[in-house]
């Protein structure tokens, strides 16, 4: 994706002459105000990362786990060491199926080697789940396209702006590039369609505001951002002709964990007949569960996200504020479930489908 | 109600010793950083201080609107002045149907005395106006806590605490005193059953935050702040036992306006089967509407109110800091409306009904 008109990825590996490599990110704590690329030199780090979420958004979580393995085994390649490292990086954020995915994946791949052909391996495997992410994407910008032509086949007049809710970040930033519910906004974009999203402000990390409002911005594309509890009136008044979230995990039967606030707005789509679509790889989709309310752990993260606001002063510097007023007891659930019945269709990299048929359309995984 | 343990009301007038009197007002855009008392002197003042929400809550409005009227009198008791300075004040904000209700109050009283009687009748009637709202608060608290008390009683352990969510402000801070929403549970309170109140934070202006958890805070009542995002997360949880919130407007069918997001919450009750109350005083119908979201003029707000948070810095001082991407366009439709099929029951002064029985209940309204 753009950045000042510069092509990047969200996570990219960076080879030293004669040092050991190390693993570039974007801070995505520092955006909207500014664009700071870190380099990572080791899986402690990269842990460090995922828990403070300058990297986060589940396919991304993923892609910075199996790097944080490659940066592990570049450490030492033994055993013993390997199993601790990946079960620390496991334990840094709980939601995201992506993260134990990616650790299983690696596991799998290293552990049939020699201790000695580990670490090329290794680099190889997190670069090809970078690789397969950004293809998964953009077979998911494709479905989800054909989806918004249908809607756009409907309106009487073709030249009717198309309005999209999307709530927290499932842009590029969330992945490894294209994004997973941006990816069919960005391909309708470059295809010509005339779309407009809304962008929730997703309070408390402001995800909407400060990376999805920001990517969108970058790419040209048009966009308004409302807070949190401004969607269900603005179906209510047809302004809103679709809904497009990612996910950070999907069960078997369909049942969406997204970020706290998706649930609300699925209920109001199901209110007013707006359809709720949900875009995912299939790494996303967790084939054990299939009871996302009763099986699914949310994360309680801290409450200094909630009393927190970081924004820009008057003299233009990045300053943190308290908004809340002193010793107030706050609590901070960071996900929330979406049944499935509240679900239109589910967006994948083999195509869209009602959540019930997923095990059918990915019959490969399955 | 306390403060620091002494007792305030909202709104009250100041008598000044051969001087004109002035109506003292709290800061609310100040809160909670610091509790300020204003004093306004005339109606151009007050009806600045309902627009910018130094004054806000649809009672609190209303009585502020009273005052606004007395104060022009002050000024000049004639027709041709009373009326334009009337329709000023009325213009301050759209969607509380309070403002209109007190200036007609006024109006009707004070057209038909001679312009010498008429400055005292003003003071009076406003007086009058704050007085009764604080009566019949008391009156929704009662009824209210006849609520709670049978959720108590429905429960097999009867020190289980009783969880209620509420989303905005209409505590005693929305009112003269006492509150709507919160008029049950501070006499739910007062009276030693064992409640938690879920604070919804607000967004974009954070009355719950700010305001709320504030008064909540001076009577000593258990509360926790959440995102707005949180609550349907909550109810699917078992952590909610009832909703109340206030209202701006309520139609003669019982269709509920309120602050924008009250809807998604009364979505979520009803998919969780937990109780959505309306507090409000008989002032706040508007018997004249019966398609609330047909026919309920929604306030735009600035985009400031998005983009900018007030908090407190590490030095203790209060700021202002920007905190969406430069340039980002934004709305911000400050209400919204939730279907009278969404409502449990509308708690008023005169009772608890089913939306569709209001006219039954406030016949002399009728």
């Amino acid at each position: 994706m753009l950045v000042n008109k510069q092509h990047y990825r969200s996570i990219w590996r960076i080879k030293k002459q004669s040092q050991p490599s190390v693993v570039a990110i974007i801070d995505q704590t520092k955006l909207p105000f500014s664009f700071e690329v870190v380099e990572i030199a080791d899986y402690k780090q990269m842990t460090q990362a995922i828990k403070t979420m300058q990297v986060r958004g589940a396919p991304l979580i993923g892609a910075s786990a199996a790097y944080g393995v490659a940066l592990a085994v570049q450490q030492s390649a033994q055993n013993e060491f390997l199993i601790s490292a990946m079960a620390e990086i496991q334990k840094s954020r709980p939601t995201a199926v992506n993260l134990a995915w990616a650790i299983a994946r690696m596991k799998q791949r290293l552990f049939a080697l020699d201790e000695s052909d580990r670490l090329q391996a290794a680099w190889d495997e997190a670069q090809a789940i970078c690789d397969e992410d950004v293809v998964l994407n953009q077979a998911i910008g494709v479905h989800g396209l054909s989806v918004i032509k249908q809607m756009q086949a409907n309106n009487v007049d073709q030249s009717k702006v198309i309005n999209i809710l999307t709530h927290c970040n499932a842009g590029w930033l969330a992945t490894v590039d294209v994004g997973t519910a941006l990816a069919p906004i960005y391909t309708a974009h470059d295809a010509g369609l005339p779309i407009h999203v809304w962008v929730d402000e997703t309070r408390p990390r402001n995800q909407g505001a400060s990376l999805t409002a920001w990517e969108l911005g970058q790419h040209g594309v048009n966009h308004t951002v409302i807070s949190d509890n401004a969607g269900g009136h603005l179906m209510q008044h047809g302004e809103i002709d679709m809904v497009i979230v990612g996910a950070d995990r999907v069960t078997r039967v369909g049942d969406v964990c997204n970020k706290i606030g998706t649930y609300l707005k699925a209920l109001a789509a199901a209110d007013n007949n707006v359809p709720f679509y949900v875009a995912v790889p299939s790494p996303t989709i967790d084939w054990e569960m299939s009871d996302g309310l009763a099986e699914i752990p949310i994360e309680m993260r801290g409450s200094n996200e909630l009393a927190e606001m970081v924004g820009m002063n008057d003299q233009g510097e990045v300053v943190t504020v308290n908004i809340m007023p002193e010793g107030t007891k706050l609590a901070n659930p960071a996900f929330d479930v979406t049944p499935a019945k509240y679900v239109t269709g589910i967006v994948t990299e083999a195509g869209v489908c009602q959540p019930e048929m997923l095990p059918q359309l990915l019959t490969i995984r399955n």
